[in-house]
């Protein structure tokens, strides 16, 4: 199966996913106009994005199972499809609030959804059903697996670990009083580890682990201690991408500089900067207008943050190679589901 | 010990309860900034309120063990005490929501949270940090008890009902488009059974009922149906306070019917309104001005809700006593944490 069918067949579970929900709803005497609502909420939040994050538990479960998803039996690839969509149904909790809290207008092509018709901050109970969905499907499906409660802890603590990172971002990077002393290496580190390698990166593949029976201590601070540095660099490349890569590549214009965003081009600038650079920079930075942002964009360019990306990217990139090279296998682990990881982002471009 | 020192020693858990979670922050590195903010965030609203939901968890306890609390072991009051915060932080991080859907200044005394300095929508993210506390706090101190999964199930069905609940209230009284024919007695009754009474009502007996053993699906059933109509008849006291209590009584002044809030009090009007009285609810109910909410209440005083109020309650309470009466104690269940709940619910005026 390409990658196309594969992503067409993992998008069919959902509808299924959103019956189960409905059934689930009605079962409770749910009125009608509420069960819609609902399922709209589902529909609009949920599976119109890359779906990178829900594909990955069923690529890393086809590696350490050693099939593909043709030779998935039906019940079996259901299954690790839901694990998917629960990391999705998270993300859309997540995206629906970071929406409100940022005051973006548009997600995935379409007004993000308190901005949809006739929602407002009702989105703040709908992120709160999207979450609770999560936990409603975990139990319809996996209540009697021996692993039940290991996948509950983990997305209890994934969860609460993307809320502190989001948390620090908010306090860290204020749009409305710009302080460039607040930011941070350090800070940026552990924002981005926290705001995204957890779920992003660490939960697919934590998941699928779960229900191989591959769950030891060893086997997960593993493979965390590769996926959480490779979550780093999928943002930091993202950070860079926002400043330096074209529209055409990004699928959008880049506001990072003007939004004030904890970036790590910034961070990586006011390491750099002499005295007079990082005037410019308290001067210019997080201005609303081009002539502050092109400033800025003028010293990022002076301080050659393309090649300071350049050396990171190779010595991160080696760091990693090496780090997986040294995984024990011996209790069912693959080196493969990590490279396979490596290579999604080496020299990605978009 | 006394209603007041039961109180303080509840109170005093709770700084403890603060201190492991800015430990739990700490070691995972988080910056001293963000911990600072998450207790505040946790001191703000948690426990200003009346803390019936978490003192019932002891309570309950207490009789179902024959105990009271100054017998209760140590460690054996911290674990009990520590379900009644969880109530208590669930339902921290549905007011915080609640407080900014509705658009209400006040809460306890002091202005809501996302109107405190510097807060607004990063309330968002502090609601959710709320619920995942009580994550974080359950897996330290029950990840060992043979009933871990049944409190993670019985949280996240509770925490789902009530935002289901919560749901069906934001779709049906939408203070934009007053429209009383989306309003009906069957609804309310699910929005208040969802809303309010799983998670005020079944949720601490529930709770007590698994750290005593006391868990069978019999037993469960028995207490859910007598508590869910004890709930339902809470918060329909509650909706006829508003209107018809003194300020002095009910510690507030009523805004239900200015906020065409789908109440127990408007829907009783609608069913016995004939189509005169019922043009005069179409015109004045939901109207922000004095004038129209006097015209309701004289429409109210008239239809004689403060009788039908009454008859209500006498049904109901010798209804409930009735299936008290027959409760099986054979398991360990105790008629008396549901004849101690009744109590504190009948002829209340505040």
């Amino acid at each position: 199966m390409d990658k196309t069918a594969a992503r067409a067949k993992f998008v069919a579970e959902f509808d299924n996913l959103v019956a189960e929900l409905q059934e689930i709803s009605a079962g409770y005497s749910m009125p009608q106009e509420a069960i819609e609502w609902f399922t709209k909420n589902l529909q609009y939040n949920t599976p119109g994005g890359k779906l990178n994050r829900g594909l990955s538990v069923i690529d890393t479960y086809c590696i350490l199972k050693n099939k593909t998803v043709d030779t998935l039996a039906e019940a079996e690839y259901k299954k690790v499809a839901l694990l998917g969509w629960a990391i999705e149904l998270l993300q859309a909790y997540f995206l629906v609030a970071d929406d409100m809290m940022d005051q973006s207008k548009t997600r995935r092509g379409q007004p993000c959804w308190y901005l949809a018709e006739g929602v407002g901050n009702i989105a703040i109970n709908d992120s709160f059903m999207l979450e609770g969905a999560i936990y409603i499907l975990l139990k319809k499906h996996f209540r009697q697996d021996s692993y039940y409660v290991d996948l509950l802890d983990l997305f209890h603590e994934v969860t609460f670990q993307t809320e502190l990172g989001q948390l620090l971002d908010l306090v860290t990077a204020d749009e409305e009083h710009v302080d460039l002393s607040k930011f941070s290496l350090e800070k940026h580190s552990f924002i981005v580890r926290f705001k995204t390698a957890y779920y992003s990166f660490y939960l697919p593949v934590a998941l699928a682990m779960y229900t191989c029976g591959i769950n030891s201590e060893e086997d997960l601070a593993q493979v965390k201690d590769v996926l959480i540095p490779l979550g780093e660099y999928f943002q930091i490349q993202d950070d860079f991408l926002d400043c330096f890569g074209t529209p055409e590549q990004i699928g959008k214009i880049g506001t990072d500089i003007k939004d004030n965003k904890c970036s790590w081009v910034v961070n990586q600038a006011l390491l750099h900067a002499n005295e007079e650079q990082r005037r410019i920079l308290d001067e210019n930075y997080g201005k609303k207008d081009d002539q502050s942002e092109q400033r800025v964009k003028d010293l990022f360019a002076e301080l050659e943050i393309p090649t300071i990306y350049e050396q990171y990217e190779e010595e991160v990139v080696s760091k990693l190679r090496a780090q997986i090279e040294k995984i024990d296998e011996s209790r069912g682990l693959k080196k493969e589901v990590l490279t396979s990881f490596l290579g999604k982002v080496y020299k990605r471009s978009k």
